[in-house]
């Protein structure tokens, strides 16, 4: 165990170390409450992605109306930490859920989502018990083909059963489609959003139909949400932002260019640990400091070379052209992970730094609360 | 937060939860110590795969010398857990690790591996200032490519260079190959680790003719163990058997079916969440509760479906056939990840089960500790 004092050059941290930028993260999260201030959006950013109270609470005070939450643990620790305002973006199924998560609605305003009605009876049942109500949205599926209902007409029904359930207000409709978020090419990107709005429209007026207000429609992510400002949509749920990770950093922007409104605040700081050639080098992070799921992570400041995982607790990083000079032995390499939420989940603390030093050490409070 | 009382039923579980069969962990760590006795061969067993003391010490009990470790971190857990003899099989460099290190020199013994002279002379000043000494392995590589010295005169040098330090023991070599380790097909994994044998070999005779004694000669995996028996190892590192999860199950026996020497102790129980057509339904663990590393998981006792990854916190399960009878919502499914170590270094606890109920909720003490 080592913990470092604030003002220690990040140089000298010891590594695998989760750092995070405060400067850029205070940028990016100004930007993107400008941005859903001007579109006349509500912005609720999704707390999975930092899992920690201290960044929901800088977000608020930029004007965000309080923040989504996947898990009921997650809510659990915002809560906790001083948010009082969640949505809980994800099915909650269970005896056990849904009474944590009534016993959370006697403590701040809570909501979450149904696709099934033996889900919204549970949840009805949990809030009576607790003498709560449990504001509920009715999860649609604009194409994302995971959780939601798919037909207009079947979820209008479940939002009058909502209504019709003591204990539940019904609140509206979650449309959050996930797989465009990181489609490659500003335009395909776009094209993608946009059928996605047009579903969502299919569903209002469903719900219209039936009589039922919806004032909250909820959704959009990092790299959609510009294509989902006139489209319906009350409030937005963007949470990678506020760390911009390389997958969506090189999803594309307008210009060709990369995706870049935002700065990559977030990087695992690493250390040469082995020599083993001239054309290769070892630094000591694999698949249990960052994740593979957004591919491999990308050297910052080090051309002429590339990362490849070489296990739990590897990196293995090879010359690519003639020329570049190889770190040396107990050198520090700053690599930019491809996922950030994934990668994030497997640290306990961010060493948050400013202007090249440390200036503290955060827990990753809600990691691993997966329940 | 809900913490369950003994003897509740697995289904009664909330998910998702790393369930552990503590009678085949049992039975699995008794197989491999005879399987060592019969051998000759001291038993190592790595701790990166279950991070905890708990099952270290049950370890110890059934005749192993002690421990590997990856990482510093974990060493310290370990040591504080009541382990007292620990080898580091990764290289150590820079001031902060190799003063932790020689720290923890002072309350066990301690050794490490080198594959540097600068990391050996580290290692020797961290040692000399904390008046203790670590024992240090050269590491060697067989074939793995990642660290370790690659020339077995390279190699034999170094061991030398160790002797001369103050403060350092030379103890000997290590020759670990882990990518042979899932080699897949029985006959082909045993050709991979006799060439590995043969290499070793070569570093032996190099230590020999430098008159370097290499008292400790340590390796081998749960994939290989059975092949690297007579070949000059003293002792085996094998650390996945205690769960032996699906890659090594699946990577063929001598009979031409899994290589099931040990028991599949390990899963992860999740929950139906969603039922969004007949073929298909969502269960609420996704990246941030199994690794992707080792392919997808699979379903436990469910024929006629197959998981998909969904994202961070879902799984979407399709059916593969006709006639197979979709759960209801709420139902309890077993998963079996396809990596043990990269999915229980996402969880904080065990979930101990003993015929079909809960007897324990032991912490992933060493989760995390990457550093």
């Amino acid at each position: 165990m080592h913990q470092p004092l604030p003002g220690t050059e990040i140089a000298d941290l010891d590594t695998p170390a989760l750092v995070v930028d405060i400067d850029m993260v205070d940028r990016n999260i100004a930007k993107m409450a400008a941005l859903a201030r001007a579109a006349g959006i509500a912005l609720r950013p999704h707390a999975k992605t930092h899992k920690s109270p201290i960044f929901a609470r800088r977000q608020v005070a930029a004007g965000a109306v309080g923040v989504c939450c996947q898990k009921v643990g997650e809510a659990e620790v915002m809560v906790a930490g001083g948010i009082d305002d969640i949505l809980v973006t994800n099915e909650i199924v269970g005896r056990i859920k849904t009474t944590r998560l009534a016993g959370l609605a006697r403590l701040a305003t809570i909501r979450t989502v149904a696709d099934n009605a033996e889900a919204v009876a549970w949840l009805g049942k949990a809030a009576r018990a607790a003498g709560a109500t449990i504001g509920v949205l009715v999860d649609c599926d604009i194409g994302h083909g995971r959780t939601g209902i798919a037909d207009p007409r079947t979820a209008a029904e479940l939002g009058q059963t909502i209504a019709n359930t003591d204990g539940l207000r019904f609140d509206g409709l979650q449309a959050y489609h996930g797989s465009i978020q990181h489609v490659s090419g500003w335009a395909q990107r776009r094209a993608a959003a946009e059928a996605a709005n047009a579903k969502l429209a299919a569903f209002r007026a469903a719900f219209a139909e039936a009589r039922l207000a919806t004032p909250i429609v909820s959704g959009a992510g990092t790299g959609t949400f510009e294509f989902q400002a006139r489209s319906g949509y009350t409030e937005w749920q963007c949470g990678s932002y506020i760390f911009m990770d390389r997958e969506y950093y090189n999803a594309g922007g307008e210009d060709g260019g990369p995706y870049a409104p935002f700065e990559q605040a977030l990087s695992v700081l690493t250390t040469v640990m082995s020599l083993p050639s001239e054309d290769r080098f070892v630094v000591d992070a694999g698949l249990k400091t960052m994740s593979l799921d957004g591919g491999v992570p990308e050297l910052r400041d080090l051309p002429g070379w590339k990362f490849g995982f070489g296990g739990d607790e590897h990196g293995k990083v090879a010359r690519t052209g003639p020329g570049a000079a190889r770190p040396k032995l107990g050198d520090k390499i700053h690599l930019l992970p491809g996922h950030g939420d994934t990668t994030i989940n497997m640290h306990d603390e961010y060493f948050v730094v400013s202007r090249g030093r440390l200036v503290a050490i955060w827990p990753v409070a809600a990691r691993g609360k997966n329940r």
